[in-house]
């Protein structure tokens, strides 16, 4: 039997619980432990749990290291510490700050003769793959990204503190009239108010002042301010019955005019019951290439531009190219 | 100024001239020369035309040729000669010979030192690349492809070949209901019949016997009889005002449910007025890829499966992270 290809956690949140479970779908790799700053033995795993302060001991035993903390703080300070002693994969989508990112995360990892792959998921990741292969092949035409239906869990949190609420949650919708022209090949200019609407669904506490809750969320810069907000106050069983999923999704629509003005269109389009589970999953599936690049001897911080299609995946070159191509 | 990818092209047909007209949007990449088995003074290209005779005189300057042949009896004679003094792509799409072909451009590549992209375009190609990362990040689930609404110029040619028939077009159009039914998520068995219907249009000659010609194309093995065909008789002027296009298209769908029975959704899409434009921009770009592949050192046969997105685009790795990540 073929090793496999040995992984290892940081960190038991939502997405740390999604790679757990989605490993289990990938046969050609195994979970060795997760390492938390926690207690170990809080941890309600199916794998070792260790305390992250021992990772250096299993530096032989993984394969590949999958980061599941988040981009605010978590992934700047542990990214570039872990690059250096192990090969790394996270989904860092702190959009601005990525070029940053990438040179302390490159650094670090040629340092340390290791592979890391930055900024995985589905936007920064799939969404990203998608806006270059098709710019590159439909030059001369426009690229637009929409997001959702989804809920987005910055939002969520923005709305949860504010005073007066109990329980909250935010749904960013696209404009299906923008979706429209967009997808017309009229290469439209959306202002931020016209590519996304903002839906919130909020439990007050007792004796709160809804009017106010309301105008707080409509009024709060960047968040919520720049867009069409509609506030809906419901009662908290709707809210634990209707309200307990992550789903989200998204489109990224390129249209062009080629030679003799023929429109060309491409979309690809994402529909998720669970956010965190998808992006496990494809955190896991670019573990795969990650240990494949150190196969192939290559050192530093990459991102999803500069993986093959055929390394994220368990089959070889000829079964791609005899089933898939 | 950086030095243009030089580009020679094999064959003018609609490929080669599609290649033409692309080489427009592509500021980084020149045409140098058509190279043809026609006498070169019968072609009305805007790039000097050789005799294919001579082609190894430009050996020094064409960094990649694109080969716009056929996959019938073009490609598989002129393919492996050209690919050892050459770097080439090609769009060579009998899937069933693709791992045959791959072989001997690897072992032509290989001997001279040079680098053959195979089978590039939308399908072989990108509805591939779809294909391959959708499988790898969502496992478990079903993908299936559709073409259509478009022309087939296979089924057109069979059409035509009829005696009776002055001029004839197929389109291939999936049936709306399956699509409905895969993107619900119930990974449907779906027979060919279920699929795709094909719909023909067809001017009879004077004197044809209508009733004949529709039962031999409804019956013709293979290209008709497994599907639903309709068959519209239409004249001439009608036929040359409306089907006087090449649009195509189609979809790449995956569904999986991840854990906890979530279903997760993925589609890419195209929509396209005109195939063969759309098929040579892409051929363009994949040059691109190529001529970095060669730059890297690399020898051999590749598929699009093997190209990382960032090599088909002409921005460097560091806008590409800063823009499109």
């Amino acid at each position: 039997m073929t090793k496999k290809i040995r992984i290892g956690l940081v960190g038991y949140g939502n997405i740390g619980k999604g790679v757990e479970l989605a490993l289990e779908k990938f046969p050609d790799m195994e979970g060795i432990a997760v390492f938390t700053r926690r207690n170990p033995e809080e941890l309600d795993s199916k794998f070792k749990a260790v305390s992250l302060d021992d990772i250096l001991d299993y530096k032989d035993q993984i394969d590949c290291l999958i980061l599941c903390g988040g981009s605010a703080t978590d992934l700047p300070e542990q990214g570039p510490n872990l690059a250096k002693n192990f090969s790394t994969i996270d989904s860092y989508d702190n959009h601005n700050n990525i070029p940053h990112y990438f040179e302390d995360m490159d650094a670090a990892a040629k340092n340390g003769n290791q592979v890391s792959i930055i900024s995985v998921g589905w936007d920064p990741g799939l969404f990203s793959v998608n806006r270059a292969i098709l710019e590159s092949v439909l030059p001369g035409g426009e690229t637009y990204t929409f997001w959702g239906k989804g809920l987005s869990q910055g939002h969520s949190d923005a709305i949860r503190r504010i005073s007066g609420v109990k329980f909250g949650v935010q749904y960013t919708i696209p404009m299906e009239s923008s979706l429209e022209k967009v997808r017309s090949g009229v290469n439209p200019e959306l202002s931020t108010r016209e590519k996304h609407e903002r839906v919130c669904y909020v439990v007050e506490k007792e004796n709160a002042d809804r009017q106010l809750i309301e105008k707080t969320i409509k009024t709060m810069p960047d968040y919520f301010e720049p867009y069409n907000t509609t506030v809906h106050f419901i009662d908290e069983k709707t809210f634990k019955k209707d309200h307990n999923k992550m789903p989200h999704g998204g489109f990224v629509i390129r249209t062009a005019t080629s030679a003799n003005n023929n429109k060309q269109k491409a979309e690809f389009q994402l529909q998720l019951e669970s956010n965190a589970e998808f992006t496990s999953s494809i955190l896991v599936a670019y573990a795969r290439a990650a240990y494949r690049f150190k196969t192939d001897g290559k050192t530093g911080a990459f991102s999803v531009l500069d993986v093959p299609p055929a390394y994220l995946s368990a089959k070889t070159s000829e079964q791609l190219r005899k089933e898939l191509l």
